[in-house]
């Protein structure tokens, strides 16, 4: 089966289906994510919706965690690493969060099946080889890069994770007597406070980092 | 049945055998998810753990979703909202944080569920309250509340959604020569790696926040 694999999307006899492969199988997977939630997600139904028997999947990949690898990467390609190379790293950073984000709110089921599963994706490897990079250009000590990665990303996905919260994630309804400040404090559409909350945050953390890393370089200068 | 429920653990003919109530429920439930996995919560299983009928919970709550609320208000029993009463906001926040992860280690399965439902429960709210009525004391202006209450506890869910990734969250094996920067940086446990990183990005949040309203401070002032 590995040649019908590699003829994928090539060479004058394509059929006008598309031809099962890693990359077929990894966008119907997102596909699947994206309708009917991570629960849904099995290899059986994913069979199922390419029309093929579960063991047909086995010939192009090795099995679940591999299938989630490719859903990784077709969301990893959509966040936009550029700025890393453009800009100095603040302004990267809050570039690439960004993006992050509207990634993610295109696939928020998507959400928990990528935050528990081990990374090991070329594509995922890379944008963080990128991130730390020019972390790394900006001044910040090697021990520091991995907290600074991990840090914005868990923002990042905990941000993330309020896309797929209901409408009405903090319901006061009759209690607001009892919580006045919060009650009176909670306006506009969930949505609309989503997105504050995340310009609120992003800009926090960042401004942060920029203060511990002025901190920092004070503490290991030594005086002249 | 509500009165078996109104005579949970009070009274001198009290049984050896815990009554059944939504207290006891709450805590079967929470074992249950703590045991076997948020994916393995269902209300039948949950009435097999407490050897009852599934029909014999309604007696005691509303469904499913009073359970999770039930859950929540066991996990949120657990954070520490004192230092809002006695610390300054940037400290009491810091220490809030810190009960809000520990929490949510003692419970990681806890955190998928609870994170993408409506809380509604009395205890969360009157933690919410102590939160945004700390920060308004502070200074912070009532549009902004919400918005500082919720970006630091999508950072605390995203930290806490770490705990529950496997141990070897990013896996460079056999691919160190391309994330050169990414591979040597990586180091140590990835259980230490989640506490540093935890204490960085709290640290930066917080002190990115208080930036943030120092300028807001300055802004808001007329001059003299």
């Amino acid at each position: 089966m590995s040649s019908t694999a590699a003829s994928d999307g090539a060479g004058p006899g394509r059929p006008r289906t598309p031809v099962l492969g890693a990359e077929l199988i990894a966008r119907e997977a997102l596909a699947l994510i994206d309708e009917e939630g991570a629960d849904a997600f099995s290899l059986p139904r994913l069979a199922a919706r390419l029309g093929v028997k579960t063991a047909s999947l086995y010939n192009h990949l090795d099995g679940r965690a591999a299938v989630i690898e490719g859903v990784r990467r077709l969301v990893v390609e959509e966040m936009d690493v550029a700025a890393f190379g453009a800009l100095p790293w603040p302004d990267a950073l809050r570039s690439w969060a960004r993006s992050y984000r509207d990634a993610f709110a295109r696939h928020p089921h998507a959400i928990e099946l990528l935050a528990t599963t081990t990374i090991s994706s070329p594509a995922t490897l890379t944008m963080y080889e990128a991130v730390v990079s020019a972390l790394a250009r900006g001044g910040w000590p090697r021990e520091r890069l991995v907290s600074v990665l991990t840090c914005v990303e868990s923002f990042l996905l905990g941000s993330a994770l309020d896309l797929v919260a209901p409408p009405i994630m903090i319901d006061t309804a009759g209690q607001a007597e009892r919580v006045p400040v919060l009650a009176d404090a909670l306006e506009g559409s969930k949505a609309a406070r989503a997105d504050r909350a995340f310009d609120c945050g992003l800009d926090a953390l960042v401004r942060g980092l920029e203060d511990q890393l002025t901190a920092l370089e004070r503490y290991l200068t030594p005086p002249q």
